[in-house]
């Protein structure tokens, strides 16, 4: 039998553990709490009106053929549309529809990644995306996060003490997964300066941007960088209508985007186009703005009963954060409490969560856990954070 | 202003050239032959089936969260069920499901190509996929293809001489992507050996298979491999079902399904979910083996009406293959005809083809040309070959 001629980068595939929660929930109670994964409620999806726009979308037989790589142009012209009114509208020539927030890091790394290159990343941050960069053969530099986001004067530390500069900076800068922080304008600005001196490239991750529900709005890198190409904005329709779309975009410098499409062709070919067309009437039809505003006021209250339950049950033993929007919570316990094992005792108490290592590369996080409070609503979550408290006691008990 | 660090890779990202007609067929005459594009006719898409699928799988939320990763439970089923009458069916463990055959290749070629590894592909051959190879840093290697498929001798022959074994081999053995040609089983046969005493894998690419409109079937690669883990197949609904899907999978040994898994997660996630649950409903409901059995006898028509127009209209002043299946003709000139210069005075005459040279990496076919019969009817099938002799006789006379 042969043995087959493995890649070195194969050997390093060593998936982010972010979803082997998912396989671990098959097969316990139906009534389970779900904080872990972070998808929208199934309230959340416009689920009636994307199959009304599907009965006439769908049964056009050139839906199913190729798309353009770049995008549906009929896709195109209505996310331009809508994005017109925002702060950083893309033109054109910036815009790139890819397979999701994912295929838009795949590009990313795949652009600007040779193996061995210093990648930046936050932590805790979204382990999807750095594996994405191993994938590459990246080295990881892991930079601290707190209320304001990425720690830039660490960064400038570390970065000085590794003694080269990063290729690539990969951000969540607004609404973090996992910490719901978002990064301070002035942060912005001297994570920006730092880039442009270092020559290297930011990666701005923004799945959750249009889901503030409290605050003012914060500029984005792409706006703050007044026309500088070292920002690569990836964005995505995942957390505002579906995950399963698999529908995102890449807004990028103008002198990317033939490599950006010739980048994608050698990876899909094109997104599917019959759900480019379901997203596209749903933009045409003015259904996103009316969604959007419902969702956030929904995942206001959900985020404060979510606050509210973790006061009541966990006041004075763990602190969380207080993002102003997206999805998550980021809870650190002020004792002594391993979160991989709460795991599986919080599980049979009936909730889940993701665990705090899942979220470093190097496990940084033993203590902490990430809890989605955007699947479930303020009754739920009620339940669910008194069987978060009831698994910390049965484990302080053993 | 910063210059983008760019990574190596990047500046190697040439796209193939297939897609490239698409945009110059834009603002061309509307009743324009199309025979450039290895897209399904649109009266070969079951749109009407798959939108009445859509009315029911559509309408529930559950149809837009992420998928697992290997693939929706209901489609993997659905798909071992229909595989498993024929003589290559997977098991669930070397199954995934895939974003098209695209992506089957994009995994395939990231988990064994090195930086530098030689990498075989056939001449002609499908350059999407050899681009994506290119894309992982891969040196190509281009062995001849003839009417009975990949020539494996000069295989031998050109290994030897390059010094190095290949650490991949790229083929499209059925009803191959431009030539039509099916490798024999001889040929099969002796490609495993040279394969397994290389230490290669072999990575079957194979979009038509189920599209045999005429002769015996052949034993797939996997089938005469026996167990071994060498072979590595790659397949898609793209073009039995709709290309726009994205759908495909992967039929690879065991021994790959996590690392398959964790570098498909740093693509893409997953695949997208609604169409997942589009195929899955079209292969619940028996639709499948009906539709093949009309594209089977359409198609046979259609290559037997492009061959005789051809004959009509060149007999004695080129040559072209006879496919037992699939959507292509290859076509040579006898004489010195510049297949590139003639794609533009075709297309005034009111028809596409792809030049010959977009199928090899060091463009050896200046004198050939690619013609898909899928997409259009006998009777525009005829009026596009008589456009294709007026085109070359107006070069002629140039």
């Amino acid at each position: 039998m042969t043995r087959l001629p493995l890649a070195t980068r194969a050997t390093d595939l060593v998936g982010s553990i972010i979803d082997s929660s998912t396989s671990l929930l098959a097969g316990q109670r139906h009534d389970i709490v779900r904080f872990a994964m972070g998808s929208p409620a199934p309230e959340a999806i416009p689920a009636d009106t994307l199959r009304d726009i599907a009965a006439t979308e769908l049964g056009r037989p050139d839906a199913y053929d190729y798309a353009a790589t770049e995008g549906d142009p009929r896709l195109r012209d209505a996310l331009l549309g809508v994005l017109a009114d925002t702060p950083d509208a893309p033109t054109p020539d910036r815009l790139l529809i890819t397979a999701g927030g994912m295929q838009g890091l795949d590009l990313a790394f795949k652009l600007f990644v040779d193996p061995g290159d210093l990648v930046v990343v936050e932590s805790p941050t979204y382990t999807n995306g750095s594996a994405t960069a191993l994938s590459y053969q990246a080295e990881l530099l892991e930079v601290p996060v707190d209320d304001e986001g990425m720690q830039v004067d660490t960064l400038e530390d570390l970065v000085a003490r590794a003694g080269r500069t990063p290729k690539a900076i990969y951000a969540i800068p607004t609404f973090q997964n996992p910490s719901g922080a978002s990064m301070s304008v002035e942060r912005r600005h001297r994570l920006l300066e730092l880039t442009r001196q270092w020559g290297s490239v930011l990666i701005d991750d923004d799945p959750y941007g249009l889901l503030r529900f409290e605050g003012a709005d914060v500029p984005s890198l792409h706006a703050l960088a007044g026309g500088d190409p070292l920002v690569f904005s990836v964005r995505t329709f995942s957390k505002i209508i579906g995950p399963g779309l698999r529908v995102g975009w890449v807004d990028a410098d103008p002198s990317l985007q033939q490599l950006l499409i010739n980048a994608k062709q050698a990876m899909d070919t094109c997104t599917n186009l019959p759900l480019q067309r379901l997203v596209a009437g749903f933009l045409e039809g003015g259904h996103l703005q009316p969604h959007l505003v419902a969702q956030r006021s929904a995942y206001r209250e959900r985020k404060r009963a979510m606050q509210d339950a973790l006061t009541e049950h966990f006041a004075g033993t763990a602190h969380w954060t207080d993002p102003h929007g997206g999805f998550f919570l980021w809870v650190t316990f002020d004792h002594d409490v391993d979160t991989e094992a709460l795991f599986e005792v919080a599980l049979a108490e009936g909730v889940a969560f993701i665990p705090g290592n899942a979220f470093s590369p190097s496990k940084r996080f033993p203590d902490a856990l990430r809890l989605c409070f955007a699947s479930s609503t303020p009754e739920r979550i009620r339940e669910g954070v008194a069987r978060l408290r009831r698994a910390v006691d049965s484990m302080g008990k053993r």
